[in-house]
């Protein structure tokens, strides 16, 4: 009841929304309630409404009962810990839940954000009481491309007041995604946090760039305005962003205090990233020590043959003389992208580049490449 | 037409939203659409919708009418330069523009942000191609409290790469606010961006701590979990942040290159850190050659008689004799704490410190704490 009670005050508050906006409540957890038993009740005031159901990321749809003003279902089983989206469908219309103002963007597509912690609290995907990492938004110069472009830092804790150098994982988004990706929907920053806490993973910097390099940041940060994120770029995959790479490189190694050798740096990253990480360690055999493949892909587009792109049967036999020390893959059963990945597989075994190959359940998605990086991040610079 | 199809698309997408979510568009200008008139067109797909307002900052409720599936309305005036909030509300149900990712959150109510630039597109508020500094989230140690903390810092472009020291100014965030609000409402990256890039500003560090010493960090960022952004605090005005603001100095201080002396350092704040900035330079009469009150609350709370609230008017006369360079107070006509600000300027006179006083219009709103930063900044560190 208390609860109802809220969301009639928040619907008033809402129909009377002043400039002030000054609302007064009691603090308290946003959005779903989670049960005794684990299972979470949404609920949405909608008076007039004739049906509402609800997306939730591993579950079939679910469908609302009203009550009065109210709708509410409550899942079938409980929610095991981990992060979820969920978004309500109102009369055909997508509704995020006015009661909780956390959401996640997933290429155009916003969701509400829920986080289920573990009994013991200590899922790595959310954040808890360690020490805590910085992440800035950094513009660097880029001299390849002609122009200043934006990428997110996590330097650990520690960094900012010691004078220790640090490994540096440069950590590649897909294409849909943008610097922002992998902090916002991969939860990088607290994983390392977390992990580096528990000392399960070493404290290194993560670079996280652009990967679109007809952009200069991700929508709504750079001057194209408030422009809508899209998989469509003018440049993409057509090897202007692994020709450019040695700019992020040289700039991160002269402005933050790294072991700029093989073997402390490492690259990874999902899809169109992994395409990048592929051919960027491949045209520099020497550079990387860690490489990481997630559902990646192995194609250029539309068969470019930039000089980044030529030889890789070559080039791969010469990362193979350099003997990587991790060379990681990872690939669900379903994704769209597991038969380029059996050729890679296959031209990796004729340039003799030892790897290790996770295959998972699933296919081309963050709850994939969330599990992959936290399998990776423990092998890194040990 | 091609506008109404995409939106059908969405729609179709939504529904049909699989794991992978994998969508192609061409790249376009999010949500609502200007008119060659710069009146402003919102559309929205409500197939069974029986009414669709909006709300729009600087408007009286919009009413959309109905075209098929789709409901649209155009401003009845051209929208002046400026940032925008708008809520679509069908059926009573408050609803986030689905065609655009951009929002803006006060305290706990979020709607989609529309930005309107000048013809010459020197709106200081947005994204331009300038040089940009750089924005970090960063934890620092609050002996004080006990405790680690966030707040976000902004560093000027060029500081990265250079020895140069700069002035510091702290920016102080209102009692619905957090250590994102200045960015993500006061739009205080791309203001000093712009400033810098044109001359009209001097390079600064902005530092903008999180005024509420309950908490460690917004909502969503520490270890709270996604609790619900509220005005209500246990700790609200009652000295504690004022207590332990030397911690923030000394972290600053100790860790950025800054000119830390009494004409590097400014203070300003809105509301609650207008309260904020005008105890903590009372109390360090020698600290700040710059002080801003932006709506400023002047009382604490409940008559609070914590050592740093206790004889204002000697503490006021102490930096009278300190003649700061700068004391400067901002106030709308309407704003509820006008009286209080009226009581302030008589113990200021009283005192004798010199200030420099500018009456608004309207009351207790970012537009204001925008437009107040925007008159202060030039005058800072001169």
């Amino acid at each position: 009841m208390k609860r109802l009670m809220m969301i009639a005050v928040a619907a008033i508050a809402l129909t009377a929304a002043a400039q002030q906006e000054i609302r007064r409540g009691t603090a308290q957890a946003a959005g779903p309630r989670v049960e005794k038993d684990g299972r979470v009740t949404f609920t949405l005031a909608a008076p007039t409404a004739t049906a509402v159901t609800m997306q939730l990321d591993g579950s079939a749809d679910l469908t609302l009962s009203r009550s009065g003003d109210v709708w509410t279902v409550t899942t079938p089983k409980a929610l095991s810990p981990d992060v979820y989206r969920y978004l309500y469908v109102v009369d055909g219309v997508p509704v995020l839940d006015p009661s909780n103002v956390h959401t996640m963007r997933d290429v155009s597509t916003v969701k509400n954000l829920l986080i289920i912690d573990t009994p013991q609290r200590d899922l790595p995907l959310a954040v808890h009481d360690v020490p805590h990492g910085t992440v800035s938004a950094v513009w660097y110069n880029s001299p390849t491309l002609g122009r200043q472009r934006r990428m997110m830092v996590y330097t650990p804790a520690g960094y900012d007041s010691g004078r220790t150098r640090y490994p540096v994982l440069y950590l590649l988004h897909g294409s849909g995604g943008d610097e922002t990706a992998w902090l916002e929907q991969g939860f990088v920053a607290q994983m390392l946090d977390n992990l580096i806490a528990t000392g399960k993973v070493s404290p290194m910097i993560v670079v996280m760039p652009n990967g679109h390099t007809d952009t200069d940041a991700a929508p709504g940060a750079d001057g194209r305005g408030l422009v809508a994120p899209s998989f469509d770029h003018k440049q993409w995959m057509e090897g202007s962003f692994e020709q450019s790479f040695g700019d992020i490189m040289a700039y991160v190694e002269s402005h933050y205090r790294t072991r700029a050798l093989k073997r402390g740096r490492a690259i990874a990253g999902l899809s169109m990233g992994g395409l990048h990480s592929l051919y960027i360690s491949a045209n520099r055999p020497a550079d990387f020590g860690y490489v990481g493949l997630f559902s990646a892909a192995v194609m250029p587009r539309g068969g470019n043959t930039a000089t980044v792109y030529q030889d890789l049967d070559g080039k791969l036999k010469a990362l193979a003389r350099q003997r990587p020390s991790l060379y990681w893959i990872g690939i669900g059963k379903d994704d769209f992208l597991y038969k380029e990945n059996i050729g890679l597989r296959e031209q990796l075994d004729n340039a003799k580049v030892r790897y290790t190959y996770v295959e998972s359940d699933g296919g081309h998605e963050w709850r994939n490449w969330r599990a992959y990086l936290l399998q990776l991040l423990p092998l890194l610079f040990k």
